[in-house]
């Protein structure tokens, strides 16, 4: 039987689907959208079971995965999407080991996934100009107890990269093709270099610069999400979807030949 | 400098996207669809450079991504795709360390991605009723030094499973609304569970039959996945794509109550 | 130069898209949602012009297209959406002259674009058991001057259809798989059949009855329509779309040999 | 009953949905892909029958619709497809009566969909600057009955149209954006503008011009058209689909206040 513990990250899901994440301490009170619960009615309870708040209302209580994390990252910028990051992590090689540097850091939900995947022997370096964003997703990664995976760097890009010899570089910024040289300088010969990109006229910007900076195998491609009803007997699709988050962009560095 | 050395796996990708995957011994040879290279010429030679074939054909070299391993799988079955891949990773959490079981096996594209997350201190038990199926999956995962983390279940899974205690339990079988009671045997109470179907018919009796076995926050979805042509000035999607792998279904367990 | 006429059915549309569809009439006044404007400022104006209302915002002036019309149909219910009305009309060929049958009514949105693009020669047939929706239907046909072009039947389409030698018969009802037969009677022979239906297993079940009421060549579809923000150097995707109104399927039915 | 007569339009559509369109004639033959069927075994036979080739193979007897003779035009060129005509019809309000140019001509499935639609008292005017293709067209507006409805003209666009007063101007054109000055003086005053257009460069392109030409209202967006297989108990979508056409923009004309 798997019982939780103090310290242990928790969530409550009501039934329609409403998440509270947050950690376990002896005493706490967990305010949600629906009355209070006490942690220590949680602690010491087995996951997989049923909570009522004060006012009666009822929540499952689990473990979170990492896409209920990801979904309920604390925000003050748009978040790339967990449909989004699952591919990025398969297209950047994000498993155990691996060292990646990203940015911006944002609100930190693709730094909180990449630090997730790659385990306690890889190594994520996150760049951003701005102290309050680099705040928060600080404060995002500590209470998923992932913070000592990532290197955070307070640093206008424009700059260029203190880190070097990373397996892998993924922009989220405005105009990633103005970077690539630096991107070239922080990658490993044969690096994969990844961007996401709301607007048509930036992927095209970016497909030039991969081409004149020596960058091999452009691959540009979206990810739609559909969800359904999930009603045995009505089963179809739900009315309204996400259209766009961003166009994905990927290609590999090859060393330049003298 | 990132240089190859013998036993590294590598993929040499030529200008469409055509890859080879395998691993570097000495004196062996790679014959390629456009002539032969000898690996000599590749050991201790740093990746991300240009290689020719004996026909002068040209080929980058570099080393895999998962994505590319995963998509050169070779198979006697339908692989599940990258796209689904990412995201089925998110919503089990399989991350380092994580304990998952999957049924069938297939061809192992699934199960090596699911090898590949959890790292050296992660388990995967992976269940076929086919000896062949679970051979070339074995090698699949052989060549990419996976099969330590995978243990091989010959047997049909309408006898239940051995393993249990687990985190998460992937489905890719024909009719997994009978497997249900198995599955909640398999799981830790407040695990993950998750199935991938062709038809809308199989959905609905899963959506039935989870809930009939006290699943919880059943999840239907579906994953597109739209390439673009990458010139820079004539971006636009390519003329055909992928319109249907499977639809994902995602589920928690919760206890029952007596 | 194309001036407005008193009786013309005019559109205001508002840079934000927002539509006002009525027709002139002397010493009308039309309420936006931004303010009056009179009538009598609006007749004898040229079209696409620009317009105040009293308040000062500015709307355009303009002849609504078909798509005006069925978009801010007055409604009690769902309606057909044009991109898939749009289909609809090439799938049963309704174009000048046909003669073709629906069912139900609802607020007519279909019934108007069947009728005008049937013209003066064709005509429709309209089946519902609700007075209150054939009113608004009558109401809304009324608005476009397209009334004379439809019959409407007020009758539960379970005791089969009064008219006969139809080139098509259109069904948008809960269970369209229950009047096959009738369609059958109302059709001619080799004539085209096609329904909306919003769920998957309402297909299925309209698959099977299409095989044993000898129609064939089925048709399953979808159609999603993807808006983008019209800005030229910020092309892309809107942030959310339709993501469903309902699958259509199309047969045509075959004489039973005897 | 409705029988067949000389001189009829007429399909034979095999199981595999493989259609052969043609105009019955007495002794006349039809060679399908699957063996001869004569003519005047087709002759006074009822539409919705089944019939056989010399070689034994079974078709269906029908009459086409327009999304038949549409997707059977002959063709030099990529043809606009059904799923974007029915859409363009109603967004053009290319019904009874309308005069609408388009340019250029293409292999003409535009063409027969507008004269199709506008009916005996409607008119196009279609040009293009290429003499074969127009043949082309007009050969398959001959076909169907279609040619007295369409003015061709032979000309190259960048001179400007003769016709003018015109409700709605359609290009399918490599550049649409050096034309808007010719499409303003085709379009009578609040006139309906559209095109369709393979890149993302181009929508840019003729989205600023629009704004320079003062059209009001721009509006792009796409349509995705998803197929499923028939099959009652296995309803799913095909594997692959036709991922892009075109962009449609759409968009009307302001006049000029001076």
């Amino acid at each position: 039987m798997d019982i939780s513990q103090p310290g242990d990250l928790v969530v409550l899901i009501n039934p329609s689907q409403r998440c509270h994440i947050f950690r376990l301490q002896p005493d706490g009170e967990m305010q949600t959208h629906r009355g209070v619960v006490k942690h220590n009615d949680l602690i010491n309870r087995p996951f997989g079971t049923l909570v009522k708040t004060h006012l009666g209302y009822e929540f499952s209580f689990y473990k979170p995965t990492l896409r209920d994390i990801l979904l309920h990252t604390r925000r003050q910028s748009q978040i790339i999407f967990p449909k989004d990051i699952g591919y990025i992590l398969l297209r950047l090689s994000a498993g155990p080991g691996a060292r990646i540097l990203e940015a911006g850091t944002g609100s930190g939900a693709l730094t909180t996934a990449l630090a997730w995947a790659v385990g306690d022997h890889g190594h994520i370096f996150s760049y951003d100009r701005r102290a309050d964003m680099q705040e928060l997703a600080r404060l995002n990664l500590h209470q998923v107890d992932l913070e000592d995976r990532v290197t955070f760097r307070l640093q206008d890009i424009s700059e260029g990269f203190i880190d070097a010899d990373l397996q892998a570089v993924f922009l989220d910024v405005h105009d990633p093709h103005h970077y690539l040289k630096h991107v070239r300088n922080a990658l490993q010969n044969g690096g994969s270099f990844g961007a996401i990109l709301p607007t048509t006229g930036q992927v095209s910007a970016l497909l030039e610069a991969l081409e004149l900076h020596h960058f091999s195998h452009p691959d540009v491609c979206e990810i739609l999400l559909r969800f359904y009803k999930p009603v045995p007997d009505r089963l179809r699709p739900t009315d309204r979807m996400v259209a766009h988050t961003g166009y994905l962009v990927f290609a590999r560095m090859l060393l330049e030949t003298s």
